[in-house]
């Protein structure tokens, strides 16, 4: 089986690719002295998470707890929920745990913790801090850091473990130095909190920050334990747009087909829509904007000038400028389309289509979508 | 189980609203003499299919040959896949046919139309008419119509039956009046094309118009023989917006979880995200701005104001204008959240959680996504 074969659109990821850049990023995370905990959420693939981790990793971030619930099941024990916990997810949490996840929860606030202090389960806990993106977490210096800590500790069965905080305001970054003063904004906050916890009597074994741009950019991860980047195992064109990575770094596309080929419109059509690419327009806010996503021939080549400008459920419009292209792109011909957000995208497909920097599909490997 | 049980975030589906949705359209459709062929791409699911067609019903349009796989396993036979075909799909359509599917074809290329007459199989071909959107189709009284067609029965295995059209711009509309004018353009074209075709001696039992504003607001139907709506049968905020629904129409929610509640920021988070609500934001084109999706109780009323304004991958942000408002919606305060776009939205869940109009969850229907 190869690309030709393939019925479309489905989803193409080249292993080649995802193998230098998980390569990369663990090296330079290690060279920082610093763990690395890959966040599972763009991926959300056990083979993927194995390439990341590397030789006996065990250590992910997870966005959902059927993530978790998927990963526990392949071995990987050590898990951070990523997203503020509710009391009414507790009881999965514990099920977890009883069946021998190390898994971390996080949380932003004070009657939660009083509800995981109060719930049966013995739990690990981490106060999520806000680096300067306000999206959740308290800040650094809050005074509720501390009451949330003594919250959670208040019956002896849960525990805090340290402070986790996430730059998701780095997207918002185009240069290398730009992004790295996100980093140290995201590493002062973290380590700050931390100290704060640790002066008043909490061990704090887990100092966690990350996004793809502040892991890439970082200058110094002193004090920190561990980073947590997602997106790089892929990387897109929109982390290409802010300068996270070139574009022979994308591994993943969306293999289409040329489903309509109209010269005097000006138009070709894909059948790769919505559905198919996702409704993600993050790169009209980067350096360049790919539409719906960056057009390319089978092997992965760029055509320059072609994006997927609009599109229908399961329609995807190209505008055409030159003339020329339409003999190229018959009705039937494929194309892969680099998606501006791979999170986004790769949610809309049960499987991979591996490729080993050619045509031939190697290998198929499962997603765990879904909550 | 009731929806104060349920993980989230999690699908909701009204079928009291379905069934109001669905026998209003099929009675308004039937009232101009008119077949009624429900666009399965919204709901997907078998259940919701049943009750489109009514008893006895059996015509659907699909957008995926998956779809068509699955509705042919569950009895419906009468089946258009609305999406112009490529050759290399066409096997796929004979192993349906040879399975019992009645499944046309559409198709606005000529070379196409030779692939299908050299195929195999006996196809079964609509062409596809443009009649204003210029997103598929030929016009009207394009010359390549005929040849189209033509071609399609060289062979003498294939067959013409008609023509089919879709007035998408219908969705620019923004009241009754003007989606009529729609309607009435997409109705000339279909039954122009159609008598082309028949002039030229083709037979054309079927003459297929249909988005939900023009199925909604049409005048007359004269000459069409079936009406294709789609999204109605949920609605959306999108077609509140533009005039097809009331709000009490709405038969699709997500339930969600406040995760955070940050008087000092102004903000409530949900762990409804990009990935449970959609990116799509087509409400910021319609008459007003949903944002991510329409805040609601469990209930179903809506919470003036209250919208998902910004989303990450688990996370959707909500600004909220009256402090008042943060002692109501703690942490673990279920909400349900009206989608700007039904299809887009259902597309992330495996199954629907099905209520009667109350809280009480009385069913699960299965989706097939994918391709």
């Amino acid at each position: 089986m190869n690309l030709y074969d393939l019925p479309t659109p489905t989803l193409i990821l080249d292993r080649r690719r995802v193998r230098a850049n998980t390569d990369e990023m663990r090296v330079r995370i290690h060279a920082h002295g610093v763990a690395l905990r890959p966040h599972a959420k763009t991926a959300k693939s056990v083979d993927v998470a194995r390439m990341a981790v590397g030789d006996g990793g065990n250590a992910l971030a997870v966005s959902t707890l059927r993530e978790a619930d998927y990963f526990l099941n392949q071995g990987f024990t050590d898990l951070v929920y990523a997203v503020c916990i509710t009391p009414d997810k507790l009881d999965v949490v514990a099920a977890l745990v009883e069946r021998g996840a190390e898994l971390k929860i996080i949380t932003d606030n004070l009657a939660v913790a009083e509800a995981i202090s109060n719930h049966p389960g013995a739990h690990r806990v981490l106060i999520e801090i806000d680096c300067g993106e306000h999206r959740t977490g308290v800040v650094a210096d809050s005074p509720s850091l501390n009451e949330m800590a003594v919250a959670v500790e208040r019956s002896g069965r849960s525990k805090i473990l340290g402070v986790l905080t996430h730059a998701g305001h780095s997207y918002a970054t185009r240069t290398p130095d730009a992004a790295a003063v996100i980093a140290e904004a995201e590493r002062v906050a973290a380590v700050t909190a931390g100290e704060r916890l640790r002066e008043a009597g909490f061990e704090t074994p887990i100092i966690s920050v990350g996004s793809t741009p502040t892991a890439t950019h970082g200058v110094t991860f002193d004090g920190v334990t561990e980073v947590r980047p997602g997106v790089y195992v892929f990387q897109d064109m929109f982390q290409v747009g802010i300068g996270s990575c070139s574009i022979n770094a994308l591994a993943l596309s969306v293999l289409a087909s040329v489903i309509a080929n109209n010269r005097d419109r000006g138009t070709l059509m894909l059948d790769a829509g919505g559905l198919a690419l996702s409704k993600d327009r993050s790169t009209s806010n980067s350096d360049f904007d790919a539409g719906f996503g960056q057009i390319a021939d089978l092997s992965g080549a760029i055509l320059p000038g072609l994006r997927v400008n609009s599109v229908h459920q399961e329609h995807g419009e190209v505008l055409v400028e030159d003339p020329a292209l339409f003999a190229n792109l018959t009705v039937g011909t494929k194309v892969r389309v680099f998606p501006n957000h791979a999170c986004m995208t790769a949610a809309a497909y049960e499987v991979y289509n591996v490729i080993d920097g050619g045509f031939e599909v190697v290998d198929q490997w499962e997603r765990c979508n879904g909550w």
